[in-house]
């Protein structure tokens, strides 16, 4: 059953918990730090219920509708079917919502496409994979991750002879209802809007680090689980006009705090087991297909980007300047380029052992590489184009609201055919895309998500065909050998 | 006399306009928007006042003192007096302040050095470039300029065309008085903070703009003009543990909006000649003496960068890991690198012909080259090695004034042996550094504010010895020649 | 009818002109500069006319078998052909082949996609078009192409009025027979061992230059017609163990000298139209199913690339410290990154009006662009990663045959298990890709063989669909706009 | 005594033994691959003996006149006559020559500026380090070095297993006379052509590899010592015209094998200290001074480039486009910023508390690392300015030879004013520069020659001042922390 926006609204006042600095948060939905994203995830919520997007954006199974993003792909059109929900869901975030709910879904949904990994490992389940992902498809349900320790965690030891608690997310104790957890997660974006979170682990545990091994998806409003947020960008009653995308576009970041935190059996996936916790991702389709989502949302905000990039070029009249144009030529390469690397994931798609199809992996992490490495050289190129541009505009658009101000405004800041008000307008946004508050936050974003650089680098080495790379020259040195007698290729 | 920094506050309370959006500001030294960083003005003026600071700061001529930035140089030694003032000035500030007081003062005392040129060319007056730099050292006053016309008046036609305003800048009347100004400048750093502005031209103006080649240094207060601010960053009530850098060093933007603005004829120092308008900075030693200031901030910025690195590393456990290692040894030769830039224009210093002596001025526009092509990548390669840390603690420090969150805080965030609260008060002072609304204006700053990449590198172009570098080549090939025969060197 | 690779040979002992230097070469099967290349070419075609590579790298097509590159491609499954006859020629020559007889190939089957278009045009001749393609895959043809003006082509004034020859080639007089030309064209990759020549314009002409609009596919061997070799890097008697590519892949480039050359109009595709002779390229398929292979191609290079830097690393036991590992997985992703704009062509690939199927056009030159600004990089990359290794190796492997260097160097150049001649044959061949004068011309070459850099990214800013990326940001604003009444959005 | 070309020639002409592959060679100012470099340093001893030059190569003690790079400088003054000394044998190499005579010297000479502290350490001798240098410059010496030990110096252990001999250079027995060695040193480059040879080690040795620790200065037609050349590139008899570069500074890089060869005691400088053989450089001025010299020699290679850069842009008419005068303005710029990095090294010199004075050790290292990280890049800039110029020119300009193809050649490649045959000159120079073997051997060796880049960024790293930038950011922390109270911080 698909939900409109009132009922993800509603599903989100549900008592939680989020601290921003000292002062405590129980409404997203109307504090004014929230209320704008928590909108645009209603809209969201409306838009996927539309009927004219059923086709787009939902399937059926057994005489139900489901989202999109919950659909277990079992051939190229079923991919095909989940790239275009994914791009259609970030268009209407423009990109810029990471954690948007067909994130997280593309994880449980690539665990149920091999569940039986889970049941063939001490620890796992996969029952409860299978029914988690069936319970969330049914309640069209909002989740989100944290799966990073505190920094903190890196030195048990010292917490041992400290007598201080260890910060680190873990079981502390269990009984037949269930797991208690005590401790922090990182960080959880989105969480102030969804409706659960994967708690688990996305880097390896030491072999002894049993306890922190714990996977599973609870309820944001658990009692004793608080959300930690950074400073919202939203929080002044700052012009939709003013910061068009940081009033509709905060998703939030938090630190999950769990103080004695009961969660039942039937939530967990991982109990007890430091090697699964991490490979579970890894050795179903689960990373693949949700990082293919994060594939698809870059390569919209690649195109917003590019787009700006030219509109505030022909705004300035550089846009036929022929190094602007080069440059120009350059960004929509570039972002051809990032588009060809997703299409490819379906031309030499994979199929799984499990009957299951699954994007091209290589082509996955390296498009998102690219992402990774390039990221901040867009943006500064970008930056380059506009010039000093944003900052000779006034502080708000408020000043029409004092006729001198306008009348000064509208002759002074009209350039030839383009009126100031749209001037304004354009670099306003362009502005909230590559310089504010929420577009540096985006920059780190985009470079750690999918965790640091070296680790994103290990996802390419690691499946890598290198005996097929090293086959090319041995092949030819080996011809050489062969062709001129026995140790005799010397003489050649 | 040198001002202290109660003296330099109640200057600045003179009436003043400026326009925050539709808010109309006259004393910046007590809006929550401009105090932070006028309080840090009077603390510098304060801090050169001190007697402590004396020989550093200032010095004497003719029994009366100056600010150092006043001094005209005619020796290496005057030379490295100037560069310690600024350093200290730029230390002072941490590199934030570009348009600190020893900026512009460096264009009106590298004017001084050759106010003959002007009195040589129609139009100009080195008379009152010797009395306003005079005036200006005797009132130890605190100058900016406004030097870039609005990006509309590149096509005069449609105004004339459409009978509307000419943005522009530029002398609507003149009588025996002086001259009468509308129109709009681009865009003057500092001036909601500074006593006066010079106003003018940097890039080149066509022949035909003779209008717009008004030159003059005039009082922020003058009746008529107005100053529209961007948004400021320190608008908001946030606290300086969270945001330590904004709440001091917004230096602020301003464009400024003129009308019927009467500018008496001793503060002008350029009239009607469109070209001296622009050749005055680069034919006397103006720009060379100007920008002298900006790489001496911009290597203590720098400094400030490379530590605010090391430390992050050494916070986060990474410091040790060869690869980080690599990385700070690399940010260690960039900056002793560019000090080496620095260094380098007092060894191969020019003397003028007017008898004063002057930086390199080639090596001078390296370190801008090197600035504006690397800035990026210096934030880029902190935002890196913080990784996700800032997002990870909570939205502020008040988080202290309730027990429950304290107690939390404390035991969660604290990793080892350091504890939560100068954990957090490192990574907001870092973000501030990097990614802040600050740090992002300051990128775009480091980008621009010597104008557009093709007119840096074209300084760079201008002044290099082509023909030596020709003669290297066309040497070796014209000793081929000779050496074997008129018509033969292929017989070689 | 597929030849061999004795038939190709004979087919170019045609008594064709070639000048190296003074020299004159009539027969580059037995020069010692040429023979080599001349070899691997001959191998090729025994490899295609092999019985177990019939499905690969041909198709039948009326009782007729055709080498696979003259196929015009119908569907995705023909275009997927066509990709796997160019990969397999590509692994044979191992990327180093630019202009193997599959590239120009493409060029004449794309005009035969299209070839009414210039039936269309005055001077062009799709009639032409059609037989030439027809004759070309019957006789199994080996073209190249010379599409280049020499550089003095550029002022022609300066000719006319020193009364000197203009150097550009041109129809110098015609008749019922054909057109004679003169003059010279650059810069035929490959022309030493085809057997004809696309003699044509790629970049635009101006509208004057009408009588070089000349595009023809003529024999090597016409009267009249001189290659000007580039030095050779062949040409020393070294040993294929010492230079295991430049002994094989030296694939040549001519400059075309015309003396009074007669072309009969058969051969004449265009004539007295200077728009038309550049625009066949772009409004056909032809620049875009030629580039093709140059995607193909430069993939395989890639992959050789990559496997040599995994094993220069595992021979200097590099590979294990982890930022090597890092650099290899980097590589390995642009690698994937790389095959995946290659595999995105195909999914999404263009049917065009003539019923022919088409490979993406802006993911082709996306992967151009990408392959043209990464190629240095790739190549230093490795530089970095072998040190200086090679240069510690004697200058040949005939230290073997004097048994006391044999013994110092097998007992001294051993690395624990590696033998030394494993290490040596290994260092060798991994400086002939990357460090040789080979290497070298193979960096230009990549760097400009589809012209220059601001041209390839035209291509770019051409195809890119401005129009969607700026409704992107305008569809923003307009929403903004529109929700707030007419001339309102500034009240949100 | 300064000696002459002849003497110098004569000098080298002791018998040494050059193995080229299997071919051995005991004349290298004889031998085709080998003279041409021969006779440029021949000159370059001329130059120096030459009168003209007294004051600047050389200088007076005691009555003697030495070579200036043996010069211990004490002032501000004698730096920068040795700067200037550098430059003008740079110079007179174009910059290509890495291990001109002044090099080495520098190495010895800095150890002789802190003798003292050789004798401080077991093992150590600075009365042989001192009777050395003095011997060398007396003598006039011209010696180069050896310092890194074959790759499989790095695991013992196999060789101990197998009973093999281990490869690395190391003391195999010792008696009143001196000590005997066997085994191999990378990479003498210079020596077929130098006097002498520093047989030491830069890389940190295992305290174990006593043996291997051994340092000594030793003439090289020592019996039992052979030179492995790697592959000459001036071997075949190319004209200087088509190869000006290579046919006079292909500087030669050797291997050097040790079989039983005796070096007595006089000649030792470190024995059975393996710390202490490595240390000599870091802990005395050698390191510094002797790669002041690599930072001179490289910015005058850098002037070279930079003015062939700009006559090939003039050349092909491109240098009046803006995107290529902006290219030429940024090497412009780069080239200034390196001179100004070098100029630093004056201005903050060090003072030893030996009394001697030292270029700025930081500015150095700074050079180095920008040299290193950018060579490939200004490299792959001036190949992108050429385009394929290069390749569009004959093999040889022995066209000219044949009157026919001479005036097809004069025709045809003369382009508007510019001559057929200066064209060519200019192309086939800028290519020896930038793409032949010599060049690229080039662009390995400035990657590698002082070392890996991990080893460059370390000495930055060492010499960085982390407590004054740690202080920057923790003085502002702290003093936040005090203006609010102890503790209380937070309440700002």
């Amino acid at each position: 059953m698909l939900r409109n926006g009132q009922e993800y609204l509603e599903s989100i006042r549900d008592g939680r918990t989020i601290f921003v600095g000292k002062e405590k948060i129980v409404d997203p939905t109307r504090h004014p730090a929230f209320a704008g994203a928590a909108k645009t995830y209603a809209a969201l919520f409306d838009f996927k219920a539309d009927p004219a997007n059923r086709d787009l954006l939902s399937y059926e199974e057994e005489g139900e509708r489901y989202s999109m993003y919950y659909l277990r792909p079992r051939s190229l059109d079923d991919l095909r079917r989940r790239s275009r929900a994914h791009r259609a869901i970030a268009e209407f975030g423009y990109g810029l919502l990471g954690r948007a709910p067909d994130a997280m879904a593309g994880n449980i949904t690539g665990l149920a496409m091999n569940a039986t990994y889970l049941d063939s490992e001490v620890g796992g389940s996969g029952t409860n994979v299978m029914a988690n992902w069936d319970r969330m498809r049914r309640e069209d349900s909002f989740a989100t991750y944290a799966i990073v320790p505190p920094p903190a965690a890196r030195n048990p030891e010292y917490y041992q002879s400290k007598g201080v608690a260890q910060p680190a997310l873990r079981v502390t104790s269990e009984n037949d209802a269930g797991v208690v957890l005590n401790g922090m997660k990182m960080l959880a974006t989105g969480a102030a809007y969804a409706n659960e979170v994967l708690i688990g682990n996305v880097m390896p545990l030491a072999p002894d680090q049993r306890k922190e091994s714990i996977t599973c998806i609870i309820p944001i409003n658990l009692p004793g689980l608080s959300l930690w947020a950074r400073p919202p960008f939203n929080w002044s009653s700052v012009r939709t006009f003013d910061a068009p995308l940081t009033t509709r576009f905060d998703e939030s970041d938090c630190v999950l705090v769990f103080n004695d935190v009961k969660v039942p059996w039937e939530r967990v996936l991982v109990h007890d087991n430091a090697a699964l916790s991490r490979n579970m991702y890894i050795n179903t389709p689960s990373h693949v297909l949700a990082n293919h989502q994060s594939n698809v949302r870059f390569g919209v905000k690649l195109r917003f980007l590019v787009g700006i990039a030219s509109l505030v070029t022909r705004a300035t009249g550089a846009r036929d300047i022929p190094a602007v144009r080069e440059t120009l030529g350059r960004l929509a390469a570039y972002e051809a380029g990032y588009q060809g690397m997703i299409a490819g994931q379906l031309e030499d798609f994979i199929s799984t052992e499990q009957g299951f199809a699954l994007y091209n992996r290589r082509y996955l992490y390296a498009a998102i590489n690219w992402a990774m490495e390039n990221h901040s050289i867009l943006i500064d190129t970008v930056r380059e184009l506009m010039g000093g541009a944003h900052f000779q505009f006034p502080a708000s658009v408020d000043v029409l609201e004092r006729p001198e101000l306008r009348t000064a405004f509208e002759s002074l800041w009209t350039a030839g055919a383009q009126n100031a008000l749209d001037r304004m307008q354009l670099f306003k946004l362009a502005w909230d895309l590559i310089g504010s508050d929420l577009a540096s936050r985006a920059t780190s974003y985009e470079k750690f998500f999918v965790g640091p650089a070296f680790a994103v680098r290990n996802y390419s080495f690691m499946y890598a065909p290198w005996d097929e790379f090293h086959a090319i020259a041995e092949g030819l040195m080996a011809r050489d050998a062969l062709s001129q007698g026995s140790d005799a290729r010397f003489r050649a």
